[in-house]
């Protein structure tokens, strides 16, 4: 197991990442105000480990309620969150009761965003089982739910009181969702690690074979550089954006698909291409660059290059997302591998350009 | 106009009081980050203030978009924060974009969370128009929708830039709501400010009357001892708790009943001498001093019985109180006039007794 910190002075917390830490209730049990917790999950992973940790907390005396979601992005609403906060109420689950998250992003986003809203804040914790959540998601506070007209547009920064990133949970993750997750790692090397960009080169197969120890390499390398930006820039007023390299068009692809058709890896995979494109369009960075970067999501098995979809529905979605700022469109865009910047020095017709030239055309 | 400060670190803002402050539009637009403003305000207040506000900041060069609530605590839920989040979006509001609540505590309380929750967090500024909103929820960072289960379930402590309190918008405030806004008024006094509740005890006559210089005085020397308990605990976890005095018994009766049937005040100036009961019942205060309490909220035309509801209904309901800690029921307390606490002294059976003694029967 290794252990990093996420160092926000009184809103500090740990990670740990390593084997079999669904068994260590030992790990979550001193962060508890009240020996009582209540665990957050969907259909999905409630069979494969919700009674694992369950039982594991109630031989510690920990008085468990379980909550079930149904699994999917499309789910990640209004409808849903209430749910959790019924089944709080019904539970008699009180302000220091703790609320655990179990499972990907969006059980974590949901969890998280509830914990901040209940009784105006409980405690919570993230035990996070999807690649993507444990590189990205459970890590820096960020929570949220859906809004028809744009993804993760109401939510909280609200930090866990402690991250449990079991690796052995990867070992049911679809194929599809461990490509997806492996999107945003590759993300944490081009926006600012070109050693970390580097080292996916040679072990991205290693990864895709779930090798454990790639896999808690890869993990931890992510939550190491994550863990930097959001100490840096907790709330995002500046460096914490560049985390969003690939979002802003790929959010316009998972709205514009719907929720749920692609997944939020794969939409950043290619929102990544079409930033890499718009920085070649400027001339901030060369072929090869591009090349680069297109040639490890590819061998991640990620598509780069963006849906069916019209390019002014991209812009029109992407002018709803959180990154607009004084009705200018805020990118993350590439100086170089390992070099991202946020800029708003594109126009909207070079935007438009780039979109269309990273996409497939009805 | 007098300012006062809530010395909240990186948090602060002033409140200003006093005639006039509605055109005061000077006052507001140093802390507009664009410039641009979304008002949220209700189907009372818009026709009367509305269009004053607006002006003012449109001859500033203010971008003014209006939000239209229903009036009633009873729409104080899901659905009219999303009517918000959904005219922000249609309207183009960005995370810069601020805010701003010109109505009473419903208007408040749920722009604020509303403020809190858009794209995790915009800038906002409260312009309350009753009493009780100048004396009490506009001050402090509480906000919060309502729960089926229970009042305030759902919220976020999210401090505002600034609070305008024009007490010229209380000569068009129903006398029902007046005495509604002294019940909070009273509680200062009650619960930490023998002075203020013997200046209460000379001047409540001119409060009822509307006298100017009165109501402005009460609003400040309010204002000033909540900012004082804010400053000490902003999150609630002591002190700022003897702010509910009456409010967990009150909220019962509100839920009970049904949001909207008693006021706010109503229901916590009931709600109060329920808690002076059981205070004498446990020996804590006598007798001269609970008709002291008494004798002031009868003199502010505020109910000092509760409604028609079963003592088991009351228990149900305030079981579901954010107050309940471990499943013991914590109560605000007196000591004396001036000297309240924090206590789960009081058994289940001597809570009941005291809601017995403070109520209407059937």
């Amino acid at each position: 197991m290794e252990t990093l910190t996420v160092a926000l002075g009184e809103r500090a917390y740990p990670i740990h990442v390593g084997r079999g830490l669904l068994d260590r209730c030992d790990l979550l049990v001193p962060f508890l105000r009240q020996p009582k917790v209540a665990i957050v999950t969907n259909s999905t992973v409630a069979p494969l480990y919700l009674e694992r940790l369950a039982q594991s907390l109630r031989r510690a005396g920990v008085d468990v309620a379980d909550i079930l979601l149904p699994d999917g992005e499309q789910f990640k609403n209004w409808q849903t969150l209430n749910s959790i906060f019924d089944a709080l109420l019904q539970r008699r689950c009180e302000r220091s009761t703790t609320l655990v998250a179990l499972g990907g992003g969006v059980v974590g986003d949901m969890t998280g965003f509830a914990a901040a809203c209940f009784q105006r804040g409980m405690p919570f914790i993230q035990i996070p089982t999807t690649l993507l959540a444990q590189v990205d998601s459970s890590v820096g506070g960020k929570t949220a739910i859906n809004h028809p007209l744009g993804k993760n547009m109401i939510g909280a920064f609200y930090q866990p009181k402690l991250v449990l990133a079991d690796t052995d949970t990867l070992g049911t993750l679809p194929d599809r969702e461990l490509r997806a997750g492996l999107a945003e790692v590759i993300k944490y090397g081009v926006i600012r690690d070109l050693a970390f960009f580097e080292w996916l080169e040679e072990n991205i197969e290693h990864c895709l074979q779930r090798d454990p120890e790639a896999l808690a390499e890869a993990i931890c390398r992510s939550c190491r550089n994550k863990a930097e930006v959001v100490v840096a820039d907790e709330h995002e007023r500046g460096e914490r954006a560049l985390l969003n390299l690939g979002h802003t068009f790929g959010h316009a692809i998972e709205a514009g698909l719907g929720y749920g058709e692609w997944l939020h890896g794969e939409a950043v995979a290619a929102g990544t291409m079409m930033a890499a494109q718009l920085s070649l369009q400027l001339g901030w960075i060369a072929s090869p660059e591009v090349a680069r970067v297109e040639h490890l999501l590819q061998r991640a098995g990620l598509p780069v290059t963006g849906p069916t979809l019209a390019v002014e529905r991209y812009l029109e979605l992407m002018r709803h997302d959180k990154k607009v700022l004084a009705g200018k469109l805020n990118l993350v865009l590439l100086k170089g591998v390992g070099h991202a910047v946020v800029s708003d020095a594109a126009s909207l017709a070079e935007v438009a350009s780039a979109i269309a030239r990273r996409s497939v055309h009805a």
